[in-house]
């Protein structure tokens, strides 16, 4: 098989809302009046992002996911998407699936393929994502993460630290119970981008930014734009993982051989999870509720944004942890 | 130095054009209205596209080079780019003259960097660019590679072959007086996407496609989506290359060991050319003259499209040459 052939059996298909797609130099793009388009762009590498063993329909799913939660972050509509892909061989048998879990949830958010590019090498998945957001005038309506203010509450959806608990299965530090390893291997390998989330808190949320490297790695870029520090209740994001934890049992779960404690690190500083952080006035309580229930997505509030800067962790009883984390960097 | 260090000493600068550049989830554009947005994609892959030992300035400049060739070949003016990077380490050494290369060439072109991706692993360029077509009315000015018509004279820009022709002095196969590979060695490693010379092409050229796979393959992309054939005058094409023959040395260079028959192979179906193969009526050809000198690019006529399907290569006494030509896929 081709560069052609692969390119006509498994990603060629017609265009829906580009003027252009697949198949000549340029795909054409029409934004339509009053919206700015949000970019992004993620490169998901063999080893770093991914393990040689996943299902490639997994995979597929996951590296349109992860660029899907950046477009979430900013509260846009996704639209489009390229994808650039090396691979070590033009290999029917990973191609069909990879290219399944890419359109499954490609037409689950109707984000089109419009082009890309592919060839011979690593394995190595570059996707770069096109979404819409209204700004009429040209004011966009875009969440930034430079927007937190003092007072605002701080919230977080879903649950944290999860994927890192799979990885640490993967790499033999812990060992689970069979149904939460499924659980915790699912957050991993086929993260819920929080889209309809990330729509219903434009003109609720102050900032938002996706929790992709650690929470407190994240928490501490939307701080940084913002110039504004932060409280956070430790036990209250370790609880996002703990959640899972059969209750009456206390610190330790059946079959598992790690304290709560450890969840915490694992929620605090894990990567991977791809949800939204975000701030809002403690006015906007029952919007951001609403808005939590009409996408169907937990949230939970964390802490507040304070005017200095910094970042203070506590635990249930309002004392101060030594924050010791560092979030996950590609070259550190 | 860590990602976000190498983002800021390298890749960050303020938004120019871009509502929001660098720095959050997702970059944001505003397309001007009238407007469409032409978007293309390429990755470029160590040992496929380019050699362990390029110098990295020149590779910045080929990385976008070639992206900007694909806005070129649809007349669309450069707006932005997204920059992905897989790296074996963050080092100073490379970046440096990396980046530089890269925004030499962008600020050639007035094209802004506003986002991108960096990550650790087997070193890989993927580059998304945007550029603007005018489309007035939903009516785009883009040129596709599907509106050749039959009569239409067909042209290329600059000279084909001499990107290969440096590949071959690599890889052992040909030597060369030292002045002649230097100059076909910037062809290989820095070559000029032809910008200027599509934007002038707009609403003159009937079809045009940028020629980096070969000339006889991208010729055979431009015929299929067109539903027409042509005939090419293969040592027209092949002229392009000999150009650089000192005159009156006949087919053979001082000090050099091949045929003139070898470097027409290399003009037909050498790749990483990077020059644009169009089409227009012989009506335009004062057009076509004038977009050549407007755009100061040299621009030859090769040949004439055909009614009847298929391709058919003549010699200069119009004899029918058999097509034994391949153009470069990365699978086969």
């Amino acid at each position: 098989m081709g560069e052609f052939d692969l390119i006509e059996r498994y990603f060629r298909r017609p265009a829906r809302r580009a003027a252009l797609g697949v198949g000549d130099d340029c795909a054409l793009l029409q934004a339509a009046p009053g919206t700015q388009l949000a970019i992004s762009c993620d490169m998901l590498v063999q080893g770093r992002h991914f393990l040689s063993t996943v299902d490639p329909r997994k995979l597929g799913h996951k590296a349109l996911a992860v660029n899907l939660s950046d477009l979430a972050a900013c509260g846009a509509r996704p639209l489009a998407f390229t994808l650039a892909l090396a691979l070590p061989s033009a290999d029917d048998a990973w191609l069909a699936p990879f290219s399944q879990g890419l359109f499954e949830l490609a037409d689950a958010h109707d984000c089109e393929l419009i082009g890309g590019d592919t060839t011979q090498g690593p394995l190595n998945i570059c996707i770069t994502v096109f979404g819409e957001v209204p700004a009429p005038d040209g004011r966009s309506q875009a969440l930034l993460r430079s927007g937190a203010r003092p007072g605002d509450d701080l919230y977080v959806s879903g649950t944290l630290g999860d994927a890192r608990l799979a990885l640490e299965v993967f790499r033999g530090t812990v060992s689970l119970p069979a149904h939460i390893f499924e659980a915790a291997r699912r957050r991993m390998e086929q993260p819920t981008p929080r889209v309809a989330l990330g729509l219903a808190l434009r003109g609720v949320a102050t900032a938002a930014i996706d929790v992709s490297d650690g929470l407190l790695g994240d928490l501490g870029h939307l701080l940084r734009l913002s110039g504004v520090g932060a409280s956070v209740n430790a036990d209250a994001a370790a609880g996002l993982v703990a959640a899972r934890a059969p209750s009456g049992q206390g610190n330790r779960l059946p079959g598992a051989e790690f304290e709560l404690a450890q969840w915490r690190d694992w929620a605090l500083a894990g990567g991977d999870d791809y949800e939204l952080l975000f701030t809002a006035p403690p006015t906007a309580r029952a919007r951001i509720d609403h808005a939590a229930r009409s996408s169907q997505t937990p949230v939970t509030c964390i802490g507040r944004i304070e005017p200095q800067r910094g970042l203070r962790l506590l635990d249930n009883e309002n004392r101060e942890l030594p924050n010791t984390y560092t979030s996950f960097d590609h070259f550190a």
